[in-house]
């Protein structure tokens, strides 16, 4: 597990950008549900979260919505501006409410020129979100709507798990409805395969929050890739 | 386009490397079809492709391969193992003849606390990486198998893609074997798609290279979504 490196790097960043607010940055809350970037609202900011979870989504030339990824708190937001100065094509929604910190794209980039050393933090955390990308990539893959979810749920220990007693306790409350949203089902098959599986005793979920009993398991029985990193 | 800002940060990268080659690494060269990475041979090494085409792929625990991507020469391979310094789980096959350095994950470490201004080209070979595996999930999402093939091709575009008078031609040789393999469909439908496009005029192939005549006028008639770094 990983869980306790990527709190160190989590909190080295906090430090760097609370540090630096007084005079580059600005703090910002952000209701749930409200929009934080948007590519029809164009600009040229990077964000940082202080606090909640941001929902990363893309729209499509047809409007349709492919949902991307859920950011925990400690997250970069729009750092893809980096590459290209040119509009971010990602929808950012606060799915709880939020606390933004943010810089102009400019800002973030003197800043970095001046202190190279900052770079290592992000990187780390670059390279973290690219593994949850990839194995959003694989999770996909899967045939049946039972391994889709079994393996985001396994996605979303990476992100949201603490290890307790009785397993890994995803600490994210999401709906049935949110669930079928974000891997592509609907909320009758995600509440039946959640049913089988706490019949099965494989998960157990109090408060809307989900305890995955036995992860490694639970990855051979649906044959998801496992990740060393995981 | 974003190709010019790719090649300053390639360029950048292979210097800090082969200025150190002297001392801390040594290069290899990989038949195409042999592997570099598996997670059956455990190492700590990571690799800088110098040229040649690496595909990365994982295996599940039932023994199948899945697809992840293809890198084009001055890429890093085995990155992840930075995150955790346990096995990594990918594979990476040499898709052509691969040069390669390589360093211990100690000594890449030892050698980036030296000189953390290396961290700005990593950060953005990787950033550039991240936006790709975000676009092969996209295209992973496409119902039809025209529209996952034009996506991938269109992803081909970031990494391979070389502007020319006719379009942008993806330098690379693929049969339709291997096109089909990486967007798991099968070789006649490819055979099938590619002799469409051709005969509408929105590709042309020579010697196994294809040439997308319009990227953006593509990407809108398969509802593919758009990059703001393509």
């Amino acid at each position: 597990m990983n869980y306790q490196n990527n709190l160190s790097v989590e909190s080295q960043l906090l430090k760097i950008f609370l540090r630096s607010q007084t005079k580059d940055y600005s703090s910002t809350e952000i209701e749930a549900g409200k929009e934080i970037l948007s590519p029809e609202k164009p600009q040229q900011t990077i964000y940082f979260s202080l606090q909640g979870i941001v929902k990363l989504s893309r729209i499509d030339c047809t409007g349709r919505e492919t949902f991307v990824g859920l950011l925990p708190e400690k997250s970069f937001v729009g750092l893809s501006l980096l590459l290209n100065k040119s509009q971010s094509k990602y929808c950012a929604i606060a799915l709880t409410p939020v606390t933004l910190i943010s810089t102009t794209v400019t800002k973030f980039q003197q800043k970095m020129q001046k202190s190279p050393e900052l770079w290592t933090p992000i990187f780390y955390k670059l390279l973290s979100r690219s593994l949850t990308a990839q194995m959003t990539i694989e999770s996909r893959l899967l045939r049946t709507s039972e391994a889709r979810l079994v393996a985001f749920l396994l996605v979303l220990c990476r992100d949201f798990g603490v290890e307790t007693d009785e397993g890994i306790k995803i600490e994210l409350k999401l709906t049935h409805q949110t669930l079928a949203d974000l891997i592509y089902s609907n909320r009758v098959s995600v509440t039946r395969i959640l049913g089988q599986l706490q019949q099965q005793q494989t998960i157990s979920i109090a408060r809307q929050q989900i305890i995955l009993h036995n992860p490694s398991i639970l990855r051979q029985y649906f044959a998801i890739p496992s990740y060393s990193s995981m």
